[in-house]
Order: C-alpha cells, then sequence, then structure tokens
C-alpha cells in the first residue's frame, strides 16, 4: 500500500476527474457503496481468484470461547471470526447494489463506479494491495448498443487523457467455446483450457499445446488446435471486418457471432468518426481471467504500451444470482493506475499560482490580506516566511506546481507587489 | 453503512470539488494514504476513544493453533488476530506520513486529507460506519499564522458552498487549563471536570455542578465555578475583542493567551474584509473531546444550524510522537456529512444533457452517431428506448437532472434533430 505526495495525489485527481466527466458525458451516473460487504458475499464463488486475497474484518466483541471454537472447528472457521470482509473487485458491490435498489434505477441503468478495492496479494513490483478502479457497466440492455456505448466512451476518455488512437482487442466467450468444439475439447475440459490459452502472448503456441497435454486434454483435439495455431501465426488481423475474423478461426463456428462482432465494429465507427476507420482488432485467442464471462470480451490496447489499459466484458448470468432473475449486463473496467504511470511524464504545471515570501517580521494580518487578494483573484496561493536559501525554496515551489512569486515587505498595499515568473 | 445512488452521489462529489478546489486556492496540497493502518500505531493511545470503534483486519493466513493461542491468552488477544486496521480518523495517518516523508515536504506543510473513515458504533440516526472526512492540517508553524490560514480557508469554503454567513466558535485549552486553576481544580482532576463542562450546552450549569460534585470534585472549586456560571450567564458573546473576553473569563487568567485570540481576530478580520467584522466568536466553555489539543480550538458555526459544521485545534504534542521531536500542529476538519445534508435541497439541475429518445428499429449505428454529436457538443447525453410510458420515462430523466430531450426517428441526420426542454 502507498502513501500519495502532493505531486502524485493531484496528477491522481486530475486523471480521475477526465475520467469521471467523460463518463458522465456518455450518460453513465456515479454511485458509491460501502467499501466492506458481508464475508459471506465475498466468499459466494462470483469472485473467482479473488476471493482468496480478500481482507476479512475480525468479528466487533467476540470473546475468547468464542474465538476457540473456530479454532477448534474440523478446518479453522473463517466466517466465524470476520463478518465483513473489504471488497476486491467493484463487480461483486454492483450486483448487490442493483439488486437491492433496482426499483430507483433506470431500466437501462448505466453505472459509474470510482473507487478503491484491495487485494492481499504477496507485495511484488507494480502490483499493490489497495488500488483504484474506474468501472463502467450498462445493466438490463442485451443488445449491441450496450457494448457499443461502453467502447466508444473507453476510446473517448483515453482521446480525453491525451491517448489518442486506442484501440480494442475483442473476442466473445461463445466464439471461443465454438472454436473448441471445433477442435474436439469435451466441454467440462474447456475451463481449463481457456486458462492455458490465455498464456499464448507468454508461452506461444508450442507451450500451449505442451501444458494442454500436460493437463491431459483430449488428444486429438490438441493436435488440431496445435495445426490450427501453426496455420494462422503472422495472418494480418487488420482491418478488422468479417472477412479477417473468418480467417481467424476455424471452419464451423456459428455465423451470427461473427455478424455480431462485425455489426459492433461499424457501429463504433460510427460512432467515432475518424474517417470510418475501425478501432477494433479482433482476437481469436483474447480469454480474460473471469469465469462470468458469457459474450463479447474486450481489452484496451494503446501503441504506447503492451499491457493493456483495460477490459471488459458481457457477464449475463451474474447479476441475476442476487435477484433470482437474469439481467444482461456488460462492464468495462479502464486500468486507472497504469494510465496514471503512463501520463507521469506530461502532467501540467498549475495555472495562475503564487508564492508569497515574505520576511518575518510582516505582521501576520498584513500576510493574510495578500493572500486574501491572490485568491479573490483565482490563484493559488502558498505563504512561505524567507530562509537563507531562498533559491532552494522556490524551486521547490517550482517543483511543486507554482508558477510565480512575489517577496512582501512589510507595509505594501494588497495589489501592489510585483509578481515574477518562477524558474 | 450507506450505498449512495446516482443524485446523491453527483451531490457529495461536487461538494467535494468545492472543497478541494478551495483548500488547493489557499495554498493546501491534497495527499492520501492507505486506509489501512498497522494495528500497533491505531492502538496506541493517539485516538481516544476512538481507538476501541476501530474495524481490526483478521492476518492472513492465520493456523488453528495460532488462533487457539489467542483465545487462551489471559485476556482474549486481539493484536495475534489482527495486524491491521481501518483507520478511524485522518490525524494518526498524517502523523504517521508526516513521520515518513518529512524530507520531502516544504519546511511547513499545508496538507488536505478528503477521504473515508470507519469507526464500529452502533446504528443511530445520523450517524454512519463509513463516512467522509474533509481535513486540513498545518505543520511546522507554531505561530497565529497558522491558525489564521485555517480559519480564513475553512470560511472562504463555507462560503463557496453558497453558506455565507459562518462564525467561528473559539477557545484556548490553555485558558481552560487557567480557568480551572484560577477555581482551585487540582491539575490530575481537570481532564474529567473538562468532560463533565463539554456538557454545559446539554445540562445546564446546574448539571455541570451536579456531575462535578458527583465526580468527587473539589468542593470548593465547584462552589466557586458554580458562581462562576451563574454570572455569566445572558452576557453578551459579540463583538469579539478583549473586552469581551476578559468579560467572559474569571480574574487571574494570563494575558497573553488573551492577547493572541485578540490578535487571531484581527488577522482572520483583515484577510476577511467584510468592512473588518470579526467572524470570531469567544466561547470560554468550548473543550471539544480530543485530548491531545494544545492550544487555540475552535468550531464551525452557521446561522442556519444549531449544530457544528467542523472543529478544530492545536495539537503541538502528537507528531512528535512518532518523530521523537517536537513539531507544531494545527488543523481543521470540515463537517462534509453535515454539509451535504444541509445542502441536500439546494443542488441545481445539470447544464447542457439530453435525453435522446428512439424507436426500437433504429439502428444502433445511427444511435451512436447521434449521441456522439451532443457529446461532442458538451453535453451529458442518454439513450433511452421509447416505452409505453413516455411521459414516466421522461420525469425519471429530469429527476436524474436532464433538462431536454429530443426524439430520434431512423435515418435522422446528425445535428438536425429537434431538441425540447424538460419538465
Amino acid at each position: 500500500m502507498r502513501d500519495f505526495l502532493p505531486a502524485d495525489k493531484t496528477r491522481r485527481e486530475r486523471v480521475l476527474a477526465v475520467i469521471r466527466e467523460r463518463y458522465r458525458s456518455h450518460g453513465f451516473d456515479e454511485i458509491e457503496t460501502p467499501v466492506l460487504e458481508e464475508y459471506g458475499r465475498l466468499h459466494a464463488g462470483i469472485g473467482g481468484d479473488n476471493e482468496k486475497l480478500a481482507f476479512n474484518i475480525l468479528k466487533r466483541g467476540l470473546d475468547a470461547d468464542a474465538v476457540r471454537a473456530a479454532a477448534d472447528a474440523p478446518s479453522l472457521d473463517v466466517a466465524a471470526l470476520a463478518d465483513l470482509g473489504l471488497r476486491y473487485d467493484l463487480t461483486v458491490p454492483l450486483a448487490r447494489f442493483y439488486a437491492s435498489h433496482r426499483a430507483e434505477l433506470p431500466t437501462v441503468f448505466r453505472s459509474i463506479q470510482i473507487a478503491p478495492v484491495w487485494r492481499a496479494e504477496r507485495p511484488q513490483k507494480g502490483r499493490y494491495r489497495q488500488f483504484m478502479q474506474c468501472d463502467i457497466d450498462i445493466i438490463g440492455d442485451a443488445s449491441a448498443r450496450a457494448e457499443a456505448e461502453l467502447i466508444v466512451a473507453s476510446l473517448d476518455t483515453l482521446d480525453a487523457l491525451g491517448l489518442e488512437g486506442g484501440t480494442i482487442r475483442i473476442n466473445d466467450r461463445r466464439l471461443l467455446d465454438a472454436m473448441l468444439d471445433v477442435f474436439g475439447f469435451a466441454v467440462d475440459e474447456r475451463p481449463g483450457v481457456l486458462i492455458t490459452i490465455d498464456k499464448l502472448d507468454k508461452i506461444g503456441p508450442t507451450g500451449v499445446a505442451a501444458e494442454l497435454r500436460e493437463r491431459g486434454a483430449t488428444t486429438a483435439a490438441v493436435d488440431a488446435f496445435e495445426r490450427f495455431l501453426a496455420g494462422v501465426a503472422g495472418r494480418e488481423d487488420r482491418p478488422f471486418g468479417e472477412h479477417q475474423i473468418r480467417a481467424a478461426l476455424p471452419e464451423g463456428v456459428p455465423d451470427e457471432i461473427i455478424a455480431h462482432l462485425v455489426g459492433l465494429g461499424e457501429t463504433v465507427a460510427a460512432a467515432r468518426g475518424a474517417g470510418g476507420e475501425i478501432p477494433l482488432v479482433f482476437d481469436p485467442f483474447l480469454v480474460r481471467g473471469m469465469g462470468y464471462y458469457t459474450g463479447t470480451i474486450f481489452e484496451l490496447a494503446h501503441p504506447s504500451v503492451t499491457y493493456s489499459l483495460g477490459g471488459g466484458g458481457r457477464y449475463d448470468g451474474m447479476i441475476g444470482r442476487f435477484l433470482g432473475q437474469d439481467v444482461p449486463a456488460v462492464g468495462f473496467s479502464i486500468g486507472f493506475e497504469r494510465i496514471v504511470d503512463l501520463l507521469a511524464a506530461s502532467v501540467d504545471a498549475e495555472g495562475a499560482s503564487v508564492v508569497l515570501v515574505h520576511d518575518r517580521d510582516v505582521p501576520v494580518a498584513e500576510l493574510l490580506a495578500h493572500k486574501t487578494f491572490f485568491v479573490a483573484s483565482g490563484a493559488r496561493v502558498r505563504l512561505e516566511q524567507r530562509t537563507k536559501n531562498l533559491k532552494g525554496l522556490l524551486e521547490r515551489a517550482a517543483n511543486d506546481g507554482y508558477t510565480a512569486f512575489a517577496t512582501l515587505p512589510a507595509g505594501a498595499t494588497p495589489g501592489e507587489l510585483e509578481v515574477k515568473p518562477l524558474g
């Protein structure tokens, strides 16, 4: 977990403000849920591997007997010790929120959640145990409209952050399933096969085939899949369209899912303008980890980086688990922490801002009157008592984003100081 | 703990944006610390009664033996079960932050912290187990300048929120101590006496005297204090100044603390303009609960409410506990939750915002192209498929802050829709 000093915090808040403003423009509504959810809800099987990483809250008012009983249970009874936990994602809380407040929300509900989540990961470079997530979700719309709105809003937000040229890597869980069916993988081995395919970028076609064999996957299916992978290697992934999608898939996958993706591409292109170019890239091996995805899945890519800047997909089954009825849903999570790191070098200095350097003997009432004058003019103002190292003092202020300074002798009139540029 | 629906969340974010912007103008710098702090630090005696209300985090990877050992300790060993906890205030984290990062911060550090805190209180009306705190603190300045900057920034922020006319109720812990000394309370009974005096507004002078007798406080001192309370009842508390402060105190309190308050009043008046009126009210019985205050203490009052809208004071001893050396500090916490409730009725509708109502048969690509046109013009846009109850649909959108709508036939050109006002 990290402390954020002023320069970092300012940068983070500016990025959050852009994301919030863009998502609101696109008709999404921000909500907030408590950081603590019930222990049972966090461990109901929806959160996948993240459930194991939850921070759990010790029950208040436990006595020694209750603790001893938890220890004496056949396996340590954590649920007897903990009643709440810190959320590890924003999807479980959204499902709970929607089930609680459905009657107060529009039929098609477009939510924004901008909030921290916690995972008790082992400390490693670039991973934090507390980090921000920025999710948009559309609940109650099973059509391509919802997917297109998420994609267009995400690309527009990336543009607004100065990261033009983003693209969406896209696939569909149903295509993956159809592809595995064509190769002959049995239904019950497909979830494991997908976990291996998800490593294709890292371990390559040979590594994937080897791992599948190690897993004991159907041999004929692995052979067919390996031949297919060798055949598609190096094919062009652009331009996005029916021809390219078909060329990247084996024979025999259903037309309607391909048509859905093609239509989505045309819709996004029409909405984005930009000469009609389709900012989508079909990736038949894009899996995305979460087990709950049921249809379209996508990741946000940018030419400046090799990793994704966010991702999401359709998860029609999950909201229904809290409601007892099926509700379509699709979500997108922008990679806030990665984007902040990427933008770190490019944050502007403050607008109007001035450091007022004063001698020790200037009366406090005068200091404050000068400060008020500049604050009222719209500037950000810092008072600094003069030190021997005036240069160091001004350099620090410039580092903190201040752009100008004035020295303040006793008896000066507010508004008549000479303001000089800093640095 | 509460969920916030879009209207509430929007209102909260707007108020936070005003507070953040005003505090930044006044030269404060925002920082952020993790919500989890070490268990030992949260239970080091700095947090007062709040320590008992901390939510503690169960250690990861505990085994049954470790849990049994905690249960078998002479008294249940919570520290063996929990290694972290949710912060119950922003002052303990600030002290830890300052001790960790002092070398990277300006000599006089003006911090902003806008963040949630958690207390495991029993549910009761108007109290929440998760709530926002908005603190500003000045570390490293022992002078009245720091106190004046906090007060002026807080009043300016209240103005910017549309709550003009705020005043500061002010006192000094050293005056309280001197007053108790004059009446003859022994040093070791004074902390308990202050707890009783803090109830003066609720139980009145007779109640205070009765409770002090019940506590077993020095009888002669209680008698003298009771006579004094009877004598000052009903005295004017304005205008703020030396005469009024002296009249509200017994003979024999030190001149220099009175002079400090008088000077602070003049400084604040000079900084606030407004014809030189001093927006301070001296309250010789203002105590404020936290034991760590060492000097000036204050509360923010507004004529529209009887409760305070925030408060703070000087706490010179505390930061030093983490550093091993004395560092002066003064802080102010604005009552965000109370202010949001107070402003609830007066939040404006959205600026440019439009609901696009479309029939089912309009192609998705057309819908998105219309949406893009309005988003690009700076509006907030929501797509709605027409329902039988169009009136209800538009009413809901108006409630959500939308100000205009357009109906969207298939084949229309973006930019040529007729936009009508809503409601």
